[in-house]
């Protein structure tokens, strides 16, 4: 037995015999399932890649050569056979290890992920820069079946392809990528994966073919063609090789001979190479083995012996995710216009429930933000409705489709952004903090969060019955408060906030969960005689700008508090209409998400990292209130 | 001889004989040779497209039937068959036709364009409306073989064979779309363009095999497989049949027989066709038809007889797109690690010169700016020094790709962010208004723009000498101001600003062409005894603090310009700063682009329209200094 913390690089694996690999791989499986099973994480994923990462780093010599993990979530095997095992209990934690390649961990990462669909690309820079400083290192992307419907993915897959660079490209084939796979391609692998070795049978064809008489003659380079062509009808599906790409496979990604034979004939390979390696998620744990719909895809701590996921004693309060989709179900029993579009997310949506009850009403497009995005467009001119549920993060992908096809037209879509705000351990490849500043910006739209639950839903019905152009939802990642759900669903007034408690020395203007924080805090300050107005500025576009003329007016200090990044945020939003209004005196201060990006930890030691706290809160309204003692001029 | 001008709508196409279509064809193709003449537009896409857009109408029953116009710019003849011909000498001029399909013109426009690679998704979308509501109506997005290299389109294209939807995908094939089209998708189609009738050869290699002995009894179902596989062979590309498509073609683009035969049997097809037609970008116009590098793709006023291009009386200045590329070119020369990239736009972005001398160096990618921008991550992960030459209205396709891949790894990519500003005649869809807004709240972002082409080239060196991150330079369409050029190239230090002219009274923040609106406006109240600093704001991330904490401490009202949207844009960022800073009592205004899409025009009506002019950037500034005068408290 290997001490896995010990390893210091992978030079080790390159003397190992084959039994030595075996029982090294088992012996990493194992230490996936005791370690995760403490701080979570990426099981399935990584399971299903142990001797692949094994083999990959037994062939190829990294840093030098260079692996370019995909999404990156399937890196943990590389981490602990990079040196890190000794940190595994840090991973996604606070200052720890990162869930995903990170190039200050180690000379082994040379890329960073987090979203899907980017190391084609990444890796065509990479080759190219090899070629023009004549290094000679192999490249070797890792990719997905899921991600390989991402159209950037696919716009690299042509480029390459044409360019006939010299790389290597592993896709890993687990038949499920995060949940059930959508699309065409999906049928491609599904053929090439059940054709079995194709080159036996196309071998078999060429002894017979050869002993036909009439195939000759004139009718040679038919013949010649034909040959040519069972290739593609065997392992029926032309697809990579149309593309201009080697294909190698299908390969068992759990079996060393195969593995070593395909990526040492890979490296002998000129051009580009498809190594189509099929994997199984969660190998080894049977738990996850099982896993049919993504739930082992990553998880929270778990019970290795029965493989439950350790829950909270209390149940907590209703999942934002699932509150916003099963209203949408709701409304949709009374309005057949209602469909829902997700890109690859029906779990992490909670679009389960809406899916079983209007499977025709349902579209989950896989990996494919852009064209969700302009799908939802497509549906919106017809006079439908469609729900767009999508993570604040991936909205990102998104953000043409949303200017160009969305808001350019006005048309009546309603994007469900989850994951707004921090999101935790997934850090800062997935933090939902630039959504305010990239839509706020854009003609036509509404943009929306709300209190708490309660007010949660009613937003959904606003936003389902708003037939004036778009219109968006923000909800955080995790559950709601608590507070009890009223029956009947009632619509918000667009651009309509509410004061939550009076005050006359400051005002904060808030949302979403920074709203509990805001109560607290002038709950604080009233023990010390300042009185504080918190206002629930649900409406982020448009403003409430009656009620600010009227704050203005009063000339109480305003500080505004915000779950995203400061520069063009909602404070903006409020200096820039207080300036418009000719309130050159308004004294305004603002706190959300400084100019960098933010790591990976707890939402609470995030917040307290960038001073995002009740304290400060108190300390900032005293400062302001000072100001107001002291007169205007401060400087 | 039909009147054109009085076509009303499509309907009368059903009765025309062969001839009287082949008549209307070429009276088309008149009409638009001398009506673009005049106006320029987009001649040759459109020339190309008279038999294909009068064989849809004639086939099928709009505006019931939906046609979705990929891009846009080839609907001018759908314009004229659909009661637009009377507007013509209008297009792309204020208040007239607009040079892309806009849904307001008319209920035959049922998707709006202007970016490539929308139309797959939203036909879509629209097939998913139609069988929800059971409205039986075709859908027939009209696609470019260029717009299907982006990644959206390929999304689309999986996820639409996957579905199955009824759709009829006419694949315009014309060999060339705005540039010579690149990556292997465009071989696949260059290989079924070469392929001929291909069902021609397989029927008679279905002959040849019945007569094989050898191939029956045990093995009949391989012939069979054999004879499935011809079809991939001949084509030589099974690609469309492979996601799930009909694949119909090749068809001649401007053959009646061959157009009808064909979309008429797509009619009868059942699940998602793509009809492959062949067309000839500038047919029946010498000039247009004999371009090979997309010179006539969109054009000014020519002379009919010669094809020259009406040309100004004096040479301008030389365009801001050239200094920038022609610098790159010049710095690349003393450093190798230089390398440009380009999504699909070597000659909008005048890197011909580039290309013919670093042809190795240079990538044109095809219209995928995902791809292009994740590729220069790539390469600058291995300390080359990209340049990604990019519209400012298709950077919006890469903003993930920025934030996520390119500042969120910080590294050293050079964007140049061509025709920032309002561009003019392309309208709503071209606008660069939005670069600002989406740029500026990214961590590690550096943003600047120059006052003048002298300016401009030190900051195209400035920005391949910076090695701490992505740095981004905007400038205008068109050309410069006519300045010599310095001989010696030099770095500007990041974040800093220059006083064009002092001036105690009030201050002009401003950057690019806009500062010689401020320098007028600076003029003419210096006649009214008003004094005024205009300052040229040349970065706009990082700001010039230091002269910024300057300019508040003396208490000058500020007013701020830019060609940009005001929400999150740089007037936003200098009140962040004041606020920040605790300038609570300082008196800024900003002027830019109000919150609506600004259509087409040329960009002084444009400018106009919104009020952004030198008359009222003196009524602003008056303002502001009266406000000064008479104290803090002004409302």
């Amino acid at each position: 037995m290997l001490d896995l913390t010990t390893i210091k690089n992978p030079e080790f694996l390159k003397n190992m015999s084959r039994e030595q690999l075996e029982s090294l791989s088992e012996e990493i499986r194992q230490f996936l399932i005791t370690k995760l099973a403490v701080t979570g994480g990426h099981i399935g994923p990584n399971l299903g890649v142990v001797e692949l990462t094994i083999a990959l780093h037994t062939v190829f010599n990294s840093p030098k050569d260079k692996f370019i993990f995909d999404v990156g979530h399937q890196s943990y095997v590389h981490k602990i056979l990079t040196g890190r095992a000794c940190d595994f209990e840090t991973i996604r934690q606070y200052k720890g290890l990162c869930g995903f390649p990170k190039r200050n961990e180690s000379e082994h990462d040379v890329w960073e992920t987090g979203h899907s669909s980017t190391s084609l690309s990444a890796a065509m820079g990479m080759a190219v820069a090899r070629d023009l400083k004549n290094t000679g290192e192999y490249i070797i992307p890792i990719i997905g079946d899921g991600a390989l419907t991402g159209g950037m993915a696919l716009e690299a897959l042509n480029h390459i392809g044409h360019e006939q660079k010299d790389m290597i490209v592993i896709l890993n084939d687990n038949e499920m990528s995060i949940a059930p796979n959508v699309g065409a391609l999906h049928s491609v692998l599904g053929r090439l994966r059940t054709a079995g070795k194709y080159n036996w049978v196309k071998d078999e064809l060429e002894v017979l073919l050869k002993k036909v008489p009439a195939v000759g003659g004139k009718l040679a380079s038919t013949a010649e063609r034909v040959k040519d062509g069972l290739k593609y009808m065997f392992i029926s599906g032309m697809f990579f090789e149309d593309l201009g790409f080697t294909y190698l496979g299908p390969v068992d990604g759990h079996n060393y001979d195969e593995l070593f034979e395909n990526l040492r004939y890979a490296k002998k390979t000129k051009g580009p190479v498809i190594v189509h390696v099929i994997t199984k998620k969660g190998k080894g744990y049977l738990p996850a083995e099982s896993d049919k719909i993504g739930t082992w895809h990553g998880t929270g701590p778990y019970k290795i012996e029965s493989g439950d996921f350790i829950k909270p004693e209390s149940p907590p309060p209703i999942a934002w995710s699932k509150l916003v989709s099963e209203t949408v179900r709701t409304v949709a029993r009374e309005d057949s216009r209602v469909v829902a579009i997700t890109p690859a997310m029906p779990v992490g949506s909670k679009l389960e429930g809406f899916q079983k009850e209007f499977p025709e009403r349902m579209y989950d497009v896989g990996i494919a933000e852009q064209h969700a995005t302009t799908m939802a467009a497509g549906l919106a001119t017809q006079d439908m409705k469609p729900f767009l549920a999508i993570y604040s993060t991936f909205l990102q992908r998104a953000y043409d489709q949303v200017v160009h096809d969305i808001c350019r037209q006005n048309l009546n879509v309603f994007i469900g952004i989850d994951r707004a705000g921090l999101v935790g351990a997934d850090g800062e490849t997935h933090q939902g903090v630039f959504d305010i500043a990239f839509l706020r910006h854009l003609p036509n739209m509404v943009l929306m969060m709300p209190k708490d639950e309660n007010e949660g839903q009613h937003m959904v019905h606003t936003a389902l019955k708003y037939d004036d152009g778009p219109i968006a939802l923000r909800y955080p990642r995790g559950n709601g408060l608590g507070v009890p759900l009223d029956k009947e669903l009632k619509a918000i007034p667009i651009g309509t906030w509410e004061v939550l408690t009076e005050g006359s020395d400051a005002t904060i203007l808030t949302f979403g969960p920074t709203l509990q924080m805001a109560l607290e805090a002038a709950d604080q300050l009233k023990e010390q005689g300042i009185s504080v107005e918190v206002v629930n500025a649900r409406f982020i576009k448009p403003l409430d700008e009656t009620m600010l003329h009227h704050i203005l007016k009063a000339k109480k200090p305003i500080l505004t508090m915000e779950e995203a990044v400061l520069q063009g945020g909602f404070g903006s939003a409020v200096l820039e209409f207080a300036a418009e209004q000719g309130y050159h005196t308004a004294k305004i201060d603002r706190m959300g998400i400084p100019d960098y990006f933010i790591e990976h930890g707890s939402v609470n030691e995030l917040l307290k990292e960038i001073n995002f706290t009740t304290e400060e809160t108190v300390k900032r309204v005293m400062k302001l209130t000072q100001l107001k003692q002291k007169g205007l001029e401060v400087r």
